[in-house]
C-alpha cells in the first residue's frame, strides 16, 4: 500500500498525494506559491478571492489525474504498457504541480514589468540542486516535466502536454475555472467538472493525437465554454480589477527602477505579492498608498460590448481625451488579457467531438451554443483618472462628468452600452 | 405574531405559509397536484425528475414573494399604501399556489388530446364552492387571483401578473428552471436566482408598468437566460423525453376515446398522471405497454441545431420516409414545445434593464451574450419507428440503418451536426 | 472499449452502466422500481420526497462501484487476481441494483400485512426466466447475486456482503442517506461521502475479514453517524410520517382482507405504492380518504427523547387513555423503526479503525463524539386520534386538550421535553 | 431609493452596503483586515484557509442583518417605534463590521505576548478622528457600538449585545462557522443557517430578554452545535495548526523582544499578518525559518479524547518527558482554545428554545443530541519536539520512537485513544 498524504481542499473535497509528492511541497519554492495569489489584485472587487497559487497547483495536480486516468481507461492500446501509464501518471501530476513556480509578484504585470517571461524563469527554478532532488524522488525526468510546462511541440507526450499546457481542455483551466468561481462567489462561473472528465477522449483527427469530447459530453463542454465566458465577463475583464492592476504597473516601476534587480534567482524567490503589498506601506508614492488602501485612482467612464458599439467607443474615447486630457483616460479592451475570449477562433484552438458519426467534428458544428459564444467579441472600457482637473473639482465630480459626456456620446448615436 | 406552517423544501430550503394558506394546501385539488409530474415523462430519460406540481406550487409561491418584496423595497411611492401592499403580497402568493390546478395528466398532452385548455379549467375550479371559500379564507378576491393567473391584460395589478404569468420574469419560470435542474441532476441549469431577484425593478419604459432589472443583475440575467437555454437542450427538448410524449398521444387517444369524458369536473379531478399510468396495465395496446416499461418506440436518427443544417434536414427526411414510410418517420421541432427558444424575440418579450443612463434598455443591448442567444434558433431532431421495417429487422438494424442513411447525407453535404 | 450508458443523477451526477447492465434496467421488475418510493409516505411531511427505488438502485451501485475500486486499491494481496476483482466487481454492482426488487407497496407496512418477507420475493423473483436470463448476460452467477442481496453468513465473498447489506458500511445506506437528505430538503442529513469511501480498508480484527476506516478517515466516518442520527430524528421519525404509516396499515387490511391474494409473483409485480394509491381513489374508508387526501387522523400530543423522560411518558399515556379511551391513544417508539438509533450497539454492529497503531479499534473509541451519539436513545411519541370524542368536540379541540394534558404531567414531574 | 454597493461573498451570495457603509470600508483601519487571516496559520493544516477577517466582517454584517430583521418580524410591540428599528439595524450592522478592528497579526498570539486585550485597541481605534467621522456618518453612536463590541452588561440593547458577542447565537460565530467550513473544505462544518436565522426569537425567561429560538428550529440548532464540535475537532484544535501556533510564539517574542513596541496606535497598524510573514525571511531563527517553510518542529506523538483516557494521558506525558527532556514535550489542552468546547456548561450560556408549552427549556432538554454533545469534553495532544535528541537521531526517529512510547502506555492501559 502507498503511503499518501490527505489534503483538504474545498474544490475538489480532497487530494491525495504520495509521499515523494508531499515532500516536494515542503521545498521553500513551492511554499512561495502560498505568497501568490491566483487571482493577482481581483481580491480588490471579489473580497474573497484570496486563494493562492499553491491550493492552485494541487488543485490542477487533482483535475489533471483524473483526466488522465479517464483518458487510459479509454485509449485502449495507446495504454497497453503499464509501466509507461504509471510513469505518465507521476509525469503529468509533476508538471501540474510545478507548472507555475516560475510566476513573480502579481505574476503577468511583474513579467512586463521586468521583461523575463516566467517560462524562462521556470527553467532555471528546476535546476536548482534542491528542487532537482526533490523531482528526481518522483522519479520521472526533470526534462519531461519541463516540456510539459512550456508546451514543447516536439514533446514525446502530446496528450499529456494538452493536459498540461494546451489551449482548451487543460487541468490548469479546469481547476482555475472552478476554483476562481468557488472563492469569488460568481456562482455562474461553476461548469460541470465531473461530466467533462469522463468525456475526454484521445482523437487524431489529422493524423495528430489530440484531447478532445466524446458526443455525450457535449452538454459538459457547452458549460465549461460558458464559465470561461462567464469569469471573464463577470471577474477578469472587472473594471475594478483591470484598474488596480493598471495602477499597479506604476508601482511596480516605482518599486523596482532598475529591471535587473531580479535577476539573481534567490532575489527573485524573495518577491512574492505579501512581499510587494508590505513594501507599499513604506513607499510614498500615491499609486502605492491607493493599492494598499484600495483608493479608487480611475473611474470608469462607459463599457461596451458589442462590435456595433466601436464607432461610439472611439468617439467617447475622443470626447473624454479632449476633456480632461490623453494623459487622463485609459482605454482598456480584452485584447490585452491572458484570458482569451471569445472560444476557439482557428481550428488549432477548437475542441474535437467524436462519436457523431465515424468522424471527429468541430465543436462549433456540434453545439449550436458554442457556435453562438464563438463569434467574435468587441469588449471595451473607459477610464477617467479622478484627480485629471485638479484639487478645484472632486473626484466624484470628475465620474459624473465623464460618464456624461459618454452618455451623451451614445445617445446621439442612438445606441446604449 | 402570524401562526405559519414551515414547509422543507429542497430548492429553497424552507417555505413558510400562513394558517389559512396551509388549510388551502388541505384542499383536495391542492393534494392532487401531488399526482402531476412537473415533468411529464421526462423521468424516462431523466430518472430522478420524479418531482410534482405540487412542490413547484409551494416554490413558485416562495419565489414570487421575494420577487415581490424586492418590488417593494425599491418601489417608491407605487407602494405607499400598506394596506394595499398587504393585499397584493397575498394576492399574488395566492395566485402561484393555485397557478397549475387545472392542469390534467401530462398536461399539455392532455389538453391536445381533449381540447380543453388549462385556463378554463381554473376557472371551473376555482368556481367550486370548498375551493371558493378556501380561497375566500385567505382575504383575497378570487376573480383578482384568476386575473393573474389567466394573465388578464386588464388586470389592474400589471407587475403582479408579470409575476405570475409573464413571458420572462415571472416567479412560474424562477422556480421551475431551478427545480427542474435541482431534480434531474443536469448541473448547468442552475442560475443566480439571489442576485436575479435582489436586481428586480419596476419600470415604465414606455409609460407602462413593467417589470425589469436593474444593471447590477446584468449577469445574473445572463446566467437565467442561459439555465433556460441548457435546460431547454439537456431536458426539455431531450429525445428520449419527446418520443415517449409521442407516444403519450397515442395512448391518450386509446384512453378516451371519447374526448368529452373528462368535461365533468369530478371527472376531470379523478385523472392525474398516477391514474393514467396505472390504467396502462389493463390496457392492451402496445403503446401503453412501452410506456409503461419504457421501451423504445422510436428511434433517434439525427439531431440538427443550426440554420445551415436546414438542408440536411429536409433531405435527411426524405431519404428516410423513402425506406421506412411516412408514416414511421417523426420530424420533431422546437416549434412543438411550449418551452421557448430562443429568450426574447421581439420588444414585448425583452427584459429592461435600467440604471445604466438615464433611459432603460434592452437586455440585448446591455449583454453581448444574451445578444447571442437570442439569435434565431434551428432545432429538429429525426425519429423512426423501430419496428417500421417488420419482424424480419431487428429493432437495433432499424436504428443502425436510419442513423447511416443521415450520416450519408450529412456527409455528401459537408456538415456534421 | 465498453460501451456504456451514462445516466445523469443529482446526488452522483451521473452514473454509467454497461451495455448489459443497462438492458437489465429495462426489465419489467427494474421499471416496476419507479413506482415504489423509497421513502413511503414521507412525502406527506416533506412534500418532495418523492424519489423512487429505482435511482435508489443506481445511486447504490454507483457507491458501491467506488467503495469496491477503493477497498481493491488498498487492499493489495487480497485482490491480486485480475479476472477475480473484475467478477466481484460485476458481481456487487449486480446485487445492489436488484437489491430492493422484492419490496412491495410500501415495503414494511406490506410485508407487516401480509405476512411474506422481501427476502422471500426477491429470490422467486430472480428465478422468473425473463430476469434470469437479464442478469445471466452479466454474466454473473445468480447464487452469488441472491447470497450477498439476503446477506448470507456463508458467503464466498464477506466483503462485498458488507457492502450490500452490511450493518454500517454498506452501499444502499450509504446512497439512502445522502439521496434522503437531497430529496427531503434536510441539509443537516449530508455527511463527506467522499472521504468516507476513500478511507475504506480491509481489516482482520479477529481472524475475519471486515469492511473498516483508516484513521484519516474518522471525521468523515463521524459525519456518516450524524447524518444517520439527524434523518432518523428529523426524517424517519417525524410525527407526521409515523402518523400516516400507522393510517397506511389500517387501509392494507381493508385493501387486502385476504393476506393471500399477493402471493402469485405476478398479482404480486402488478402492485407498486401508485396502484395503492389510485386504489383508495373508490375505497370507501375514512382512513383511506385521509391518506389520499392527507387529512391528518391523529394529533401528536408529546415527544420525549431522554431516558430521563421515561416515567412522564408512562403517565402521560395513562392519562390520555384515561380520558380519550385505551384504542384512541397510540404511543410510538424508535424500537418500532427498521432504521436503527442509535449507532452501533455492540460488537458486531460497530465499524473498526485502522491506523492508530498496531492494532484496530473500535470507532467509540477512536471518537469522542461517536461514543456520545452511540449511547441508548429513548424516543417516544403519543399520538391522540383526533376523532376520538365525537361529534361533540372539534378535531383542533382534541389536539389541544392532549397537549394540555401531557404538559400537566411535565410540569408536575418538573420536566420538559 | 437608497444607493447601495453590492458584494460578491461566496457565503452569503452577496452583501448589500449603504453609502455611508462603504465608505467605512474605504478607511484603512478596515482595509488592514484584509491583512489578517481569519484563522491565522491554520492554512499550514488546509490551504485554502487563506481567508481574511475583512470578508469575515461582511459576513457578520449580513448575517447579523438577517438575524435582526427576523427578531422584528417576531418580535410585535418590542420594535413598535419604526425609527427605533432603523436605528438599531444601523447599530448592529456598524457594530459587526467593526467588530475584529483590534486585532493585532495572528490575533490571540499577538495579544499573549504584547498583553494588550484587543478589546483595548478597539477602544482606541474608535477614537481615532478619520474613524470616528466615518462611524458617526452611518448615524449612530460610537458609543453604543463600542457597548456591542464590547459586551458591555449594562447596554440598551441587551438583544443586539447577544447578536454581536453572546455565546451561542452571535451573528460573529455564524458566520464564521461557515466562512471557516467554505474555505477550509472541511464539510461537516457546514449547519442549516437559513433555518437556525428563521428560528430565531427574543424571549424573557427569567425577566431577562435574551435571543433564543423557536421549536421548528431545534433541529437547526442542532445542526449549529454540530457545526462547532466538527470544526473544533476538524480545524481548531487540529494538531498541525496548534503546532506552529505554539512555534509562532517563540517567533513573536523574537520579534518583538519589547511588548512596548505596538502600544503607539500607529505602530500597531502597521502590523498585519503579512509584515509578521514578511518579517520572517529577514529573521535568523530556525523557528522564524520553520513557520516561513512549513518545517514541522514538533511531531505528535499521541491524541487523546476521553475521560477515560486522562490516565493514559498523564503517563504518556511523563514517560516522554523521561526520554526526551521536559523541555521538548508539549502537552496541549482544549481548554487552551479561546473557541470553547462542548457547547453551553451552565444555564446562562445554554440556548433557550420556545414554542414546546407555556414555558421556554433549555435546548438541552429540547435536544438529546445536544444533551449529549454537552456532556464533559477531554481533548488532550502530546507533542515532541523533534530535534530534541540532537544530531544522532534523524526526526522522523524521534517521531516514531515518541509514538511508540506512548502506544506501549496505551496498550499497557488497555486502551486507545
Amino acid at each position: 500500500m502507498i503511503t499518501v498524504k490527505r489534503i483538504f481542499d474545498p474544490v475538489h473535497h480532497f487530494i491525495e498525494l504520495s509521499t515523494a509528492e508531499a515532500q516536494l511541497l515542503d521545498q521553500p519554492v513551492m511554499q512561495r506559491l502560498r505568497r501568490l495569489r491566483q487571482l493577482g489584485l481581483a481580491y480588490l472587487a471579489f473580497p474573497s478571492a484570496e486563494h493562492s497559487r499553491f491550493t492552485h497547483a494541487l488543485g490542477a495536480l487533482a483535475m489533471g489525474s483524473r483526466a488522465f486516468d479517464q483518458l487510459v481507461a479509454h485509449g485502449g492500446d495507446l495504454f497497453a504498457n503499464a509501466a509507461a501509464v504509471a510513469y505518465q501518471r507521476r509525469l503529468v501530476r509533476a508538471a501540474l504541480l510545478l507548472h507555475d513556480i516560475g510566476h513573480g509578484p502579481f505574476s503577468h504585470s511583474c513579467e512586463t514589468v521586468l521583461g523575463i517571461p516566467h517560462e524562462a524563469r521556470t527553467t532555471d527554478l528546476l535546476a536548482l540542486p534542491e528542487l532537482a532532488n526533490a523531482v528526481a524522488a518522483l522519479d520521472v525526468d526533470p526534462a519531461d516535466v519541463l516540456g510539459l510546462i512550456l508546451g514543447d511541440p516536439e514533446s514525446r507526450y502530446p496528450a499529456l502536454r494538452e493536459l498540461v499546457s494546451g489551449p482548451n481542455l487543460d487541468a490548469d483551466r479546469m481547476d482555475y475555472l472552478q476554483r476562481d468561481a468557488y472563492f469569488t462567489g460568481v456562482a455562474t462561473g461553476r461548469y460541470d467538472a465531473e461530466q467533462l472528465v469522463a468525456s475526454l477522449r484521445l482523437y487524431e483527427p489529422a493524423g495528430k493525437l489530440v484531447v478532445g469530447i466524446d458526443r455525450r459530453g457535449v452538454v459538459a463542454l457547452e458549460s465549461f465554454v460558458m464559465a470561461r465566458y462567464m469569469m471573464f465577463a463577470s471577474v477578469y475583464f472587472h473594471h475594478t480589477t483591470r484598474m488596480f492592476e493598471h495602477v499597479l504597473h506604476e508601482v511596480l516601476h516605482e518599486l523596482w527602477p532598475d529591471p535587473a534587480v531580479l535577476n539573481p534567482i534567490e532575489e527573485f524567490l524573495r518577491w512574492d505579492d505579501l512581499r510587494v503589498l508590505n513594501s507599499l506601506d513604506d513607499a510614498h508614492s500615491a499609486a502605492a498608498r491607493a493599492l494598499r488602501n484600495r483608493e479608487r485612482v480611475f473611474a470608469v467612464a462607459w463599457e461596451f460590448n458589442g462590435e456595433r458599439d466601436l464607432g461610439a467607443f472611439e468617439q467617447c474615447e475622443a470626447a473624454l481625451s479632449e476633456r480632461f486630457g490623453k494623459e487622463n483616460v485609459w482605454a482598456d479592451s480584452q485584447a490585452q488579457l491572458l484570458h482569451r475570449l471569445p472560444f476557439g477562433i482557428g481550428e488549432e484552438r477548437t475542441v474535437w467531438v467524436g462519436g457523431l458519426g465515424s468522424q471527429v467534428v468541430d465543436a462549433r458544428e456540434a453545439s449550436d451554443l458554442i457556435a453562438k459564444l464563438s463569434r467574435e467579441a468587441y469588449w471595451r472600457k473607459l477610464f477617467v483618472r479622478r484627480s485629471s482637473t485638479g484639487a478645484s473639482t472632486s473626484s466624484g465630480q470628475v465620474a459624473r462628468e465623464a460618464r456624461r459626456i459618454c452618455a451623451d456620446v451614445v445617445a446621439r448615436l442612438g445606441k446604449l452600452g
